[in-house]
């Protein structure tokens, strides 16, 4: 079975940069990747709070969450 | 020509986790690994503070600098 990878950004120059370094080294023969854009997609913010992540970038890696710099605060984004 | 990918950390168990997960996630077979172990391996805290690094555990990705979570400042390791 393979891996679930799930970017979740915001569109910032942060997130732009993450996105394109970190998923591009990604093994996708294994994973499969999902970007989530909050910032136009904020019927997603609920599900992202569940999971945990505070602000974008962030990766989740099969529930786990990985914060990646800093972005911007996901209560920025409601 | 393979990127160059290299994960610093301090054997904390953000570190680990992150490690283990980001890691394991990375396509290896266009990507050459290098884990440095800050903690043990103080010689090469210049080097990971000529890169950027602030806190561990990081992702270089070619030259790129991605601070995941928060284990340790790097001055805690001094």
């Amino acid at each position: 079975m393979k891996s679930k990878a799930v970017f979740y950004h915001a569109g910032c120059p942060v997130c732009t940069s993450a996105e394109q370094s970190i998923l591009g080294a990604l093994d996708t023969g294994r994973i499969d990747v999902e970007v989530v854009h909050l910032g136009t997609d904020k019927s997603r913010l609920p599900e992202a709070e569940s999971l945990g992540i505070k602000s974008v970038p962030a990766l989740v890696l099969d529930g786990q969450v990985f914060h990646v710099n800093f972005g911007a605060s996901l209560s920025d984004l409601k």
